[in-house]
């Protein structure tokens, strides 16, 4: 396998857990708190379902507490409100997140705006959001843009200069991120559905993100050679033989052997995307503590890539 | 002059505020309230002091309200805090700006975080600026980057597919304009000052901004034959004589015969940028009288351009 220039996602996720665990310790033994992360789910759709289990086991996995509401499909914006609005003010609670996509009767803007700017974990928070424009590098970040950005450093240096190229305009994924790399020095392009030659941008990034969720949507022609490949996209495709397989945006076999490096799906940035919630959920338990907390651990390594 | 292709922003900024002064007289009508600016200035900068006046002024000329408040070069962050929080809870004040810079040993994200978010009439508190990420298009918006936004829609019906280059990446301008941008469909490239070759990128852009505060920056070879171009940049320069004469970061005279459009110094999007203070407060007095709003005359010029 070593002649494939994989981006490991799952390698760094673990080494990251493995690291988060003993941050966990330490701060139990120094302040006798365990981060807990608070997950709101609703209804029950399948892939949701997935996820959160997964956040779950990687919150078991450092030793973390977590815990899950489940609501029906059908509950109101009122009964959300209120169990964000009784989490934002528990001691004991420390991250919360709401599993999206929530059912189309819920506004999941105002949905994002109840919950505690110190307790949003997953950096959704427009407060959160904003603070990345302003360049205010000390507030909690979204785990995704915080994924690829320490996949992109684990095979580059420094950023300065740097042609970055993003397919996909998300507010979860391609917005944020472009923004933090901006900061970073790159030169960022955003392409998206109605860019009208999408391979003139994407041929020249030395850095290519795809986050649009369109199966396959990269092959060759739109791969510059020797680039670095993110690979966002996860789509869930039922194939002939009835059974669910995971397509990333990259059409991995067609693109690796011009790439320098890429992430493949699965096993890329979804992992990471879950160290990354658990590194915020440490950071805002440690928060808890020191508001100011400017050299534990976790920050220290946030400030290595992001200062 | 005919055949100077000028997108004039002192036209566009005044037909604007005759629109506002009948907007405001209406609000006073209907409601007995005058939309109020509180304007906050630290220290006597010569600029700020031009700018600052101008803002009066232009308050004065749609009857509208507007305090300034000066304090000294020295006034700490408390005072300073102290008197935004007394604005914040005041009834009658609509919008609150601070006047940028601040003294270096004031902290410029903190003043703004401490701002109401329904008063920011300049758009900059982080919420507001992650709320454009989340395409919340109902709350106060940077007016710069509208005021940009207004002066493009003035030569192009659509913006879905076009492809915009901006020159500077500040929070104040590059960011939030590019942002705005993007969910009008456009293809964006942020350029910096670590970009390479930034011709390569902006002699491509149907829609150019110079934003990077660099006086001339763009010359000719810079610019794509029937580009509209709109020049953010303002730099106070003495010349031999002793004069001070204000340079865009385009040249002018060397671009002119390119572009199907392009905005002067002066006279183009501060103007502009002024009117759009003037709008964010008319709109956040009407949301003080009915906080959902979704009709009103200013709001609707929003929804035209924005939704």
């Amino acid at each position: 396998m070593n002649h494939i220039p994989l981006i490991d996602g799952r390698h760094h996720a673990n080494r990251m857990r493995t690291y988060l665990k003993d941050v966990v310790a330490q701060l139990h033994l120094s302040s006798n708190i365990k981060p807990h992360l608070a997950i709101i789910q609703v209804g029950n759709d399948a892939a949701s379902t997935v996820y959160v289990q997964a956040k779950v086991k990687a919150c078991e996995a450092v030793d973390m507490t977590s815990t899950l509401y489940s609501f029906p499909q059908e509950a109101t914006q009122d009964t959300i409100d209120a169990k964000i609005v009784a989490l934002n003010s528990d001691a004991m609670v420390h991250g919360i997140i709401v599993q999206l996509p929530l059912p189309a009767h819920i506004n999941a803007f105002d949905i994002t705006c109840k919950i505690a700017v110190h307790k949003d974990v997953d950096g959704l928070h427009p407060f959160n959001q904003g603070a990345l424009i302003a360049g205010h590098v000390d507030g909690l970040m979204p785990c995704t843009p915080l994924a690829c950005l320490d996949l992109i450093y684990q095979e580059m240096e420094s950023l300065v200069g740097q042609n970055v190229c993003i397919i996909g305009c998300s507010k979860l994924v391609g917005l944020p991120l472009g923004v933090m790399l901006i900061k970073q020095g790159c030169t960022v392009t955003f392409i998206n559905r109605s860019t009208p030659n999408p391979a003139h941008f994407t041929q020249c990034a030395d850095i290519l993100i795809a986050a649009a969720g369109s199966p396959h949507l990269v092959q060759a022609d739109w791969v510059k050679q020797g680039a670095v490949v993110i690979d966002v996209g996860i789509t869930r495709i039922i194939n002939a033989d009835g059974k669910a397989v995971l397509y990333g945006d990259v059409d991995f076999d067609a693109v690796v052997s011009k790439v320098h490096k890429i992430t493949p799906v699965p096993g890329g940035v979804g992992p990471m995307t879950v160290s990354y919630l658990l590194t915020n959920t440490v950071i805002a338990a440690y928060k808890s503590v020191d508001k100011d907390m400017p050299n534990n651990p976790v920050h220290q390594l946030f400030e290595k890539q992001l200062s």
